[in-house]
């Protein structure tokens, strides 16, 4: 505790990138909260972009350009 | 912002299905709160039945009759 | 099972708005999946304003125009 | 409703274990509410290693001793 | 890391039975995994019964016997 | 989308510190990922010190020194 979850859509990030997002967030969560480093745990939940739903379309359709 | 999350059994929807729930619930939400339909971003959640329980019993189990 | 989770800032849906959204988002899931109506369950999740963040700016500091 | 979720590590739970899970979760949750055992529903979601950060690094960094 | 969510309606458990919703669940998932106690994270969210739909009513409803 | 959720424990931030979470999270998320900053949507879900289990005890129960 604390626990951040990120949903993002597959492939919007890599292994590289996800290692970045649970460096980073971690970081700024201690330097902004002070609680100490080990406490914190990062779940990254990846969907198909037909799982995805932005103003009512799928991403899927949405980068089909309709 | 709003966000709506479903949690679903793999096989409980194709991607029709999908693409109807997205439209549909945004469509519901945006007529309901009047907030504007690119505000809002549906996440639907796909699991196999063996890790969903109902009054205990797995999901699986229950279909397998028992 | 299926679970949905609606999660809104506070004030964006009153007592009956958040009855209607629960009503028709049941009756559509219904109606696309085909699952019976008993098994779903809704949760909506209200949160402060200051605790939501879109494009980086919290919901308050967008509401007060910065 | 109660929904009770289970995010956990690809690998930490094979099949029998998430049954025991779902079977001692609810029967718990049942003896300590009082709340009828039909009424609850348990997601398990299971993530790669790489999804999942502790301490800022991810648990298959952790797991290959860096 | 496992972290697990529990979403019950208000005035479903005390203190106390949040307590003993802790303590067990932890035992319980530290006896089926073998996965250390400390690594455990509980969260429990309490939501009023309006915010809960159950068959496509509020929980609020159900319980006022309509 | 993509939908970033932090679970804190209530007190653990103030409204300042809110504020540079949702900045920084989303600073760092647009830079590991390209994706852009309107699209970040951060929830922040703050629980009572009762409600958040470690280790098998309530962090009320921990900062009580039990």
């Amino acid at each position: 505790m604390p626990v951040i979850n990120i949903d993002l859509g597959l492939g919007q990030a890599n292994e590289e990138q996800k290692k970045q997002l649970i460096e980073r967030f971690t970081r700024d969560a201690v330097e902004v909260t002070g609680i100490a480093v080990d406490k914190f745990v990062i779940l990254i939940n990846e969907l198909p972009h037909e799982n995805i739903g932005v103003g009512g379309k799928s991403l899927k359709t949405l980068k089909m350009g309709h």
